[in-house]
């Protein structure tokens, strides 16, 4: 089992890897591509009059706050949008693709955090009404069914809440859960940069080796959405995964250059 | 089986529908709904700055002009916003709800028809790069599959074009061709009417049976979107549905009311 994970930031072309995907899926390799949509998410919630708001937790985790309506729009980017781009464009290739959320299936459940304790200009602040949420469980019923089946499952956040509301994951970890779930062989995190990079300014800075047992030691490397991925990785890599790779999807083949050791890899 | 189709336009509940389908699933009824999201397109559309755009063919009828950002805006309304509230509101019962479009899975397969021509103050015009369609096949595997390991579908437009691209299709007559399909004992469509008015500004004008076979008469009765139900309805009746249902939305339990006689019954 493979588990492929592409970011939604903007700047990520799809193509290459539903092409690779494609192809690797006939050679009989049994896979799935969990998706974000973070940039168009952005994008749409600017256009309709109402921009992101990220903040900061005292924990230092940098989040999207979630009222209802940033909650249907990050719906509408992602389960809209976004998913269905994707399943568009496999079923182009004549690859029968099913695009799902968490919600549906129940695939990945939580709990929610209805309020959250931030920093803001140094003070503590109680933030409530929000729909975020950890993914906690997940539920590999439907995926299993649609992977024997002969479908291949195209999946998103939103998650569910045990109560049953969407709530907004972090697509990162999702996907490293389904991974851990599932007993991936291998687990791809495809994004806009080729890899864990020393300085984000410098492609050549990559680091191309992680021992899992020292990947601690490059949490401080790494900046902003790559320590979230670093984060999936040992999440990943802790429940028995052999290996996470770090790579770029705006290459020729990217899941296949990735599996063939391009990129960052993690084992 | 029993196929249920609540519309989208603004002004109609869900939450209704959704109760009384939980308790009848209880009941080991097997269902599935097909929903519209038509007043959450136009909304979205309208904010976004590319308000929807009604032409009516030389045939006359009248469809949503369906350029690129439009089926974008579209799938965001219905796949996004409208398909998740309504899994959501089922995950809040206990249903597990799986919501798909017609292009997951491949579920409603039409022609896409890139051109239309259409009539615009009395002159014959050519419009270019629609992607609306037509659904003239239905895949039931999917949702069979689905069906008979306790999850329970949540489906609407787009369908998939045999090129596999997205295209806009008419949400009654598809969720007709769904019921044709599985050879549904009853199809039942809720919306913010009765039911089929002689006179749609007043309610005791209801027609409340018409025989299947005296449809055609009624045509010209209907007005706006209830002549596209009852076209609808032909199209199950002629396949072997043996009850159609037209009945309001906003009522309690409208689904088994409907399924009582309430609305215009056609069989």
């Amino acid at each position: 089992m493979l588990v492929v994970k592409i970011g939604g930031g903007s700047g990520i072309a799809i193509e290459p890897t539903v092409a690779d995907l494609a192809g690797l899926r006939e050679k009989g390799r049994r896979l799935l591509l969990v998706h974000g949509a973070s940039g168009e998410t952005n994008a749409l919630a600017e256009r309709l009059g109402k921009p992101p708001r990220f903040v900061t937790s005292v924990s230092g985790i940098e989040s999207r706050y979630t009222d209802r309506e940033t909650l249907e729009i990050f719906e509408m980017a992602y389960c809209g949008k976004g998913n269905k781009a994707i399943v568009e464009a496999f079923q182009k290739r004549g690859v029968n693709a099913v695009g799902l959320s968490g919600l549906d299936g129940r695939i990945f459940e939580g709990k929610r955090k209805e309020a959250i304790t931030i920093l803001e200009g140094g003070k503590r602040k109680v933030l409530r009404g929000d729909y975020t949420g950890k993914v906690e469980r997940v539920n590999t019923a439907l995926l299993t069914l649609l992977l024997d089946h002969g479908f291949l499952p195209v999946v998103c956040p939103p998650a569910v809440s045990y109560e049953g509301e969407a709530v907004n994951v972090d697509g990162d970890t999702a996907a490293a859960m389904l991974a851990a779930a599932f007993q991936a062989e291998a687990f791809v995190m495809l994004s806009n940069v080729p890899g864990l990079l020393r300085d984000v300014q410098d492609p050549a800075s990559l680091v191309a080796r992680i021992p899992a047992k020292t990947i601690e030691e490059y949490l401080p490397v790494a900046q902003g959405r790559m320590k979230r991925k670093l984060m999936a990785a040992q999440i990943a890599l802790a429940a028995g995964v052999r290996r996470v790779v770090l790579a770029s999807a705006n290459v020729e083949h990217p899941v296949t250059a990735a599996l063939a050791g391009q990129g960052t890899v993690i084992e």
